[in-house]
């Protein structure tokens, strides 16, 4: 069989062999890098060397490299470690402020927090391309600073790879004196990202989306930033993160990372070009809209396309059996199709919305991918309007 | 050089080859498990697959098996998210019954929300052995049962290997219409375990301490037991735990546990023997004393000791340098050293209780490595007797 055009980097992207190998050599390999005794000694030297080495690949200091299981709980504890002890410390502070087009990584547990500790929620727009307005930022800190626990505003859109003003929003922050959260999953190894340089104070990033292994990732956390665990237990990772560290999963992350970073240049140079010219194929397609920001703007990536008059899951399906694999901007759960919230904050109507694919490349990714999407997509597209929308907004696909 | 006596299974053993088979195997390809196109559905089948053989293994419906990034995080999302869920539904139960000698995965998420969250933390008490009482429990529940959100109590200890009346606990938290939780992290692999039959609501377990990787665990929990997320956004797992699933992690998981099962009565034979005679070359030190229960009242890789007027720490560096990998029952962070809160449960004194070595065996050990300590312990413990107690109680080790 075939092997797939795989072009779904940003849902997850392919290992790297460094990151393989790295893993496997501490396989072979018992020991918990908690215990006192040699092979204990070995493994949190590992660790540390991969602590180091991420720290170095996005400009942080060791020490604010805390291990987690992954981007969600990286953007879980910051939003919701950082919110606790603001508000622990001044019962004024309810206030987190992030935007309409967050990951629900995000956007999920500030919303908790409001329902169940009293947080209030404050959504900052954004734009007709997804971009969030330092100005609005100001408007909202000079009238409510001394209420506000935190800032939360992504690095890089992850449905249409919108690059937000970060060290602005990062400036703003320090100006009022309110810590800030990055999530930048979608941009560490595929951008350059300098944490001592942005002025964050939090930023999270998760190995599987830059060739490393799924179920590990960091929360980089600024050494004065008060942060109550999620997870309790042992006290490690500066207690903010107990629980014993995968050795394994920080190798292959580190060896990931640092190979991004090295490669850094070449790798976007390389996926800039496939980017333009797939987005050269799908705007040929009659009715076709490009969604998000031009060129420097948006993710080296990203290719976001909405086809007006098609359902974005009928076209996803209809690529599949193609053997091009995708995905729709959309959150569906259980055959229960949503508009993506990221695309109706930038002023899309709902059958616009629902009528997107999100193609994201890699550094695997070829000429010969893009041809395969130039063979056939019209012939896709044309299938997917004879179908039409089938299913009503919010309803059940049939 | 020559490789370790390696007896600190307890703490992370040996990955089994067919783990990091199955777990090689999936990282050369790549694919998220929520992505719709093929890739994602090769992905979702082997988590599902994983899932399965999981549930298969410890008498659990697949519904049940609740993924997660490691146990301390299966430990945290039961204590705080069934008490979350049980106070939301009646404000009146605060308080969470567990023992006193938990793991601190237990005991530090109940604590936080004694402290923050206004419950009511209840200590069950241990015998010299390390048992728990049932009818310490059952006078606990006759007084306030209408009170108490969960209990929590562990399967087997991870200090002194001693083994709970773990379905009697179950039976009177049903009695009384109280869910249980088990810490079974160091149980599952080892001794039988049935989810469905020991009458649980939940179960905490981790693949690295039965032959698969660190950085992934799961939280047995059965389908009608209410429980609030720790982490929210893709509504993952159940909507209980979101986040991307690690594949891999899950597959080498799952070939473990599967290993482990199948071979578990072969395994226990192999490794109660080499209990059996460890303990007697142990026991024929001057002054030692076991510490745990005797014979099936432990876990078979379990042996505890406590050498009177030694100091543990020193213990296990000497036995260190002699390449005998064990560990002392305290946890000792920074240099701190400190009496094991287990122990102290346990009736020891301080000083008898920061003597003691855990030594823990798996299927890789052999006669040849209880030779090896055979050969050094009786040097080594003069050596540490005449080092004495080399710093007070609490105080920094010099």
């Amino acid at each position: 069989m075939k092997a797939p055009v795989y072009l779904d980097h940003a849902a997850s992207t392919q290992m790297l062999p460094e990151a393989v190998e790295a893993m496997t050599a501490v396989f072979a390999q018992p020991g918990n890098a908690s215990s006192l005794h040699g092979s204990g000694r070995t493994a949190r030297r590992r660790l540390e060397e991969s602590r180091e080495a991420i720290a170095a690949a996005v400009g942080a200091r060791p020490s604010e490299v805390v291990f987690t299981g992954g981007g969600t709980e990286s953007d879980n504890l910051a939003v919701k470690g950082i919110f606790w002890a603001r508000r622990n410390a001044d019962p004024r502070r309810r206030r987190i402020i992030t935007s309409a087009i967050e990951h629900h990584a995000v956007l999920d547990p500030a919303q908790w927090l409001a329902d169940e500790a009293d947080a209030e929620l404050v959504l900052l727009p954004v734009d007709a391309d997804g971009v969030i307005s330092p100005a609005d930022l100001r408007a909202e800190l000079e009238a409510h600073a001394d209420e506000t626990a935190l800032i939360s505003i992504m690095w890089a859109n992850n449905e249409v790879g919108t690059i937000q003003p970060i060290t602005e929003i990062a400036a703003l922050g320090s100006e009022f004196g309110i810590p800030v959260h990055s999530d930048a999953i979608q941009a560490v190894g595929h951008l350059p990202v300098d944490f001592a340089a942005s002025g964050l104070s939090a930023l999270s990033l998760t190995a599987h989306k830059f060739g490393g292994p799924q179920g590990v990732g960091a929360l980089l956390l600024g050494r004065d930033v008060g942060c109550v665990p999620l997870l309790h237990g042992g006290g490690h990772e500066r207690d903010v993160r107990s629980g014993t560290q995968d050795v394994a999963g920080a190798a292959g992350m580190a060896a990931a990372l640092s190979w991004c970073v090295e490669n850094l240049e070449a790798n976007t140079a390389h996926v800039r070009a496939l980017q333009t010219r797939l987005t050269e194929v799908l705007l040929g397609v009659d009715g076709a809209v490009r969604n998000g920001a031009d060129g420097d703007g948006r993710l080296p990536g990203n290719v976001h396309v909405s086809f007006a008059g098609c359902e974005g899951d009928s076209l996803l399906m209809l690529l599949d059996a193609k053997g091009v694999e995708c995905s729709t901007g959309s959150a569906c759960t259980a055959g229960v199709a949503q508009a993506s919230h990221v695309l109706l904050a930038m002023g899309l109507d709902m059958a616009d919305a629902r009528s997107s694919l999100r193609f994201s490349l890699g550094h695997t990714t070829t000429d010969a991918d893009i041809d395969a999407v130039a063979a056939v997509i019209d012939e896709v597209v044309d299938r997917a309007r004879a179908a039409g929308l089938v299913s009503a907004p919010g309803g059940r696909i049939t």
